[in-house]
C-alpha cells in the first residue's frame, strides 16, 4: 500500500485547508498509484464484464478499472479523510468538507481492452462549486496533463513538464474535430448536429476518449463534441482545457461539470460557432 | 547519413541473394532510420500540404513523411542497388532484381498531424510475387511488429521481442471490428456493407490506420475492414497478419497486396463470415 501523504495528515490534524500545490502533488501520487495498478492488465487476457448485460450497449468494466479505483479511494481516505469521493465503479462517498475527488481510472475502457492507446486515468478535485484541479494520465505511454487555475502542463515520459496552450482557430473550415465514436452515445438529433459540424471542418477524427481533450489543450485538435458523459468523464478535463486557454461547456453554453452533452474548443470564437449549431438540439 | 548495410554490399558484389534474416535485419535498420527522421516532427508545427488542393478530400503530407521516405530510399539504394522501390511520396523505382521495397514512413498522416498515436511506419519487401517481409513500427511509442513467413513478432520499447498470435473468434457477435474512419474512404455501397457487419459485432472502434492490424495480429482486435488502400498501405501488414495466423484478402477473397478493398481477420472462420457480406458489394 502506498504510504499516506504526510502533509495531508498534518492538514487533517491541524484542520488546515491544503494548498493547491499540495493537492496537485497528491493528485500526481494518485495518478502514479493508478498507473501501477493498471499497467499489469494492459494487453493481457481480461475479465470483461458487461454492466448492462446487453450486447447492444456493450459497456466493459475491467478488473484493472475496479482495482485501480479501490486503490485511489483508499489513498484519498487515508490522506484526506474528510474529503468526498465520486467514482464510476464504486459510487459516491460524501465528505465532511466541500472538497470531492472525482475519479475514473480508465476513461476509454473500450479502447483499453482493444490494446489501443487513446484512453487515460482521470483525477479531478472539486472544491464544492467546480473542478479546480485535473489530471489526465496515460500510464502506458507515461504522458501526463495537469490542469489548475490559469495553467495547464504536459509531460511525456522522462521529459520536463511544459506549459501548454490551445491554438487559435476562429473558423470551422480550418478546424480538426473529434469525438470518441459517431454512434456510441449520440441520439439521432445529436448525431445530426455533430455531422452538421463535421461537414464544415477540415478533418474529423474518431476514437479519442479523454486523450482527445489532451490534444486539444496542446493545440493539436480544435474541437471535441460529445454527449452522454458522466461527471467523472469531464471534471478532470475542464481544468486542463481551461488552463490551456480553451473553453469547455454544455451544448447550450452552460456548466459542463456534470457531463451530459459537452463541447470543448481551443479557440473561444470556434466555441461560439459550434454552439450556434449545438444549442438548437432538443 | 546512415552507413550502408555492409552485408548488402557483399551480396551485391558477389551477386548472392541475401537471406531472409539479413533482409529482416536491414528492414529493422530502415525502421530505425525512419523513426529518427520522423520523431523531431511529431507534435510540432508542421507544414501540411494538401495534395488534392481540395478541402473535401483533405490528404495531408508532412515534411516528416517526405524526408523519411527519401532517407529510406537512399539507404535501400546504397545497400541493395538492384532492388526496386515503391513509396507513396516519391513514386516507383524499378529494380534489376525481383525484390522491391514497398514503403510508407507515415501511414496514418491524419492521426499524426493531430498528435495521436495510432499510426506507423510501414516497410515491406516483395519478392516479385508477394510481400515476404513486413515491419510496422511506431517510432514514438517505440513499438515494432515484424512479419515473415510463418512468424510474427512484437517488441515494445526496451522489451524482448515476443511471438504473437491472433485469437480465436469464429463468430461475428463476439468480434471487435475496426476501420480507420467510417466515411473517409468508403463509397455508399462499401459503407453499407461495413455497417451491416458493424451491426452484428460486439464492438466497433475507429481511428486505427495500420496500428489496428498490429492489434489484430496480437489477438486484441478480430476484424479490420477497409477500402481505398494502396499497395504501400497493405504490403507490410500482410506478412504480419498472416505470420500471426490470420488472413488478409480483398473483399472477394483474392490477393490483397495491391490494396483497394481489404479485409483482415484473426480467425479464418470469421474471415469467411465477413466475406459473405463483403463479396456482394458492387
Amino acid at each position: 500500500m502506498w504510504p499516506p501523504f504526510e502533509s495531508g495528515l498534518v492538514c487533517y490534524l491541524k484542520r488546515m485547508t491544503p494548498s493547491i500545490d499540495e493537492l496537485a502533488q497528491f493528485a500526481c501520487c494518485l495518478a502514479n498509484a493508478s498507473g501501477d495498478a493498471i499497467r499489469p492488465w494492459f494487453r493481457t487476457a481480461l475479465n470483461v464484464d458487461n454492466k448492462d448485460h446487453d450486447r447492444d450497449s456493450f459497456d466493459p468494466v475491467t478488473e484493472a478499472d475496479k482495482l485501480a479505483e479501490l486503490t485511489l479511494r483508499r489513498l484519498i481516505h487515508a490522506t484526506y479523510p474528510r474529503h468526498g469521493i465520486v467514482g464510476e465503479e464504486h459510487g459516491q462517498r460524501v465528505g465532511d468538507e466541500p472538497f470531492t475527488w472525482v475519479i475514473d481510472p480508465i476513461d476509454g475502457t473500450r479502447s483499453f481492452i482493444c490494446g489501443m492507446l487513446h484512453w487515460g486515468t482521470l483525477i479531478a478535485l472539486n472544491d464544492g462549486t467546480r473542478p479546480i484541479l485535473g489530471i489526465l494520465d496515460q500510464p502506458i505511454t507515461r504522458e501526463r496533463w495537469i490542469g489548475r487555475p490559469g495553467q495547464a502542463t504536459f509531460a511525456a515520459a522522462g521529459a520536463m513538464e511544459q506549459t501548454i496552450r490551445t491554438r487559435a482557430c476562429p473558423n470551422l473550415d480550418a478546424a480538426v474535430l473529434t469525438t470518441t465514436h459517431p454512434a456510441d452515445h449520440f441520439t439521432k438529433a445529436e448525431a445530426d448536429a455533430f455531422q452538421s459540424i463535421a461537414g464544415r471542418v477540415r478533418m474529423t477524427r474518431y476514437g479519442g476518449d479523454c486523450y482527445a481533450y489532451g490534444l486539444l489543450a496542446m493545440g493539436l485538435v480544435d474541437l471535441v463534441v460529445e454527449s452522454g458523459l458522466k461527471a467523472w468523464d469531464v471534471q478532470a478535463i475542464i481544468p486542463i482545457v481551461e488552463g490551456a486557454g480553451g473553453l469547455m461547456t454544455s451544448w447550450t453554453g452552460g456548466d459542463a461539470q456534470n457531463g451530459g452533452r459537452v463541447v470543448a474548443a481551443g479557440d473561444p470564437q470556434l466555441h461560439a460557432l459550434a454552439l450556434e449549431v449545438l444549442c438548437t438540439v432538443k
